[in-house]
């Protein structure tokens, strides 16, 4: 098989991102103690935020209105201007959030940029992937950036065809079984899991174990093996 | 001289935004009157949502972030829940707005598509844009969609590189004399200013009138006699 082109996801497979939110949600929670359990809280932060999805899309300004929603919901539509000022900070804080390239992954792509395509293929705020990417230093690494509004089958066939030579000489490495693996192996690539220990409720899917075209990886160190592999 | 592509502005180029702006911010007026001045709320606005630019980048949901903490700053931090409530709700309405091309936009477009390659370059919510480019009916008359999150020369040099022959054999068509004019010029491209009745103090600069490259025009109608006169 000859592979030309390596589609990589950015939140989580190249930095944090679930964490942040994660502290986020912690913090929205400790906020809200006095009107809502943790669990009542997050059922009902997950429904505002799965409802509101697409209107609002992916990214940290989408969740920061739906925190709101969710604070209204609890306080009988009053919530105390202290709650609204703490999650406007919040969201705020997670935009200018320290971006650092996960363990392994400078090294992982320079070895990669050197015999194949990169490009970067993200869903979230444009403005704020693009901060994100240039805070991490790897830009130059890529060949393209493409900030999608969703990733299904014909978002990789696009992208593939633009910036690679089509899907069937691509491989597609990533966190999400949903968004980065099933789409990509549809649109006919190669897709590579890397394993982020969180998983955004809307993103769990199981991996396709028995296809062929994919692989479970522990680490993206072990992506350029499995590529080569490919390559054989 | 030779032109192959044209750009397109989307915002109040080829559909109404600024008018959903302002009709928004009317709404956001006669919510505040007890407690702000017309004057005086506009000018906080426009404070606030100067300083969360960099942050928010383009597009409601920044604004409606940017909403919310105006309204805070006029109540002592304590906004009544009805305040929020509606602020949220004229958010989501902005985002669901029905999209219409402006007068002329379909027919002008379709006759331009017959000669040369159309680019829309637009700043704003990447899905926002999206849905309104699908909304509108005029997706499939653009050979490329580049959603932007700034209009500076650079960016220019970048599509009209991707998408077409280069700057010196494009046009920029748009509302903007900051985002849309100014930068094309400058990046070699020749620039057509199609004025919309609203212009967002954030975009406001004076034409470049004695540039050899760029036209005024009373109507995105009379772009086509334009570009076929550069093209003589």
């Amino acid at each position: 098989m000859r592979i030309t082109t390596v589609g990589l996801d950015a939140d989580d497979t190249l930095w944090h991102n679930e964490t942040i939110f994660r502290l986020t949600q912690d913090r929205f929670r400790a906020l809200m103690a006095d009107v809502a359990s943790p669990e009542a809280l997050d059922a009902r932060l997950a429904e505002v935020e799965r409802r509101n999805l697409d209107l609002y899309g992916y990214g940290v300004k989408g969740f920061t209105l739906s925190l709101i929603e969710t604070a209204m919901a609890f306080t009988g539509g009053e919530p105390p201007g202290r709650m609204i000022a703490d999650i406007l900070a919040a969201g705020r804080e997670m935009l200018a959030y320290p971006v650092e390239p996960l363990p392994g992954v400078d090294l992982a792509l320079a070895e990669l940029s050197q015999s194949y395509r990169l490009v970067l293929i993200t869903k979230g705020d444009l403005l704020h992937q693009e901060q994100k990417l240039a805070a991490s230093g790897l830009g130059d690494l890529f060949a393209a950036v493409e900030i999608v509004s969703e990733k299904d089958a014909s978002t990789y066939t696009r992208v593939f065809a633009r910036h690679g030579t089509g899907a069937e000489e691509a491989v597609m490495c990533g966190n999400s079984v949903r968004s980065d693996i099933l789409p990509a192996l549809k649109a006919g690539a190669c897709a590579a899991l890397v394993p982020y220990p969180l998983t955004w409720a809307h993103e769990m899917a199981d991996p396709p174990v028995d296809h062929p075209r994919f692989a479970e990886l522990a680490s993206i160190t072990d992506l350029r093996a499995w590529v080569r592999w490919l390559s054989r």
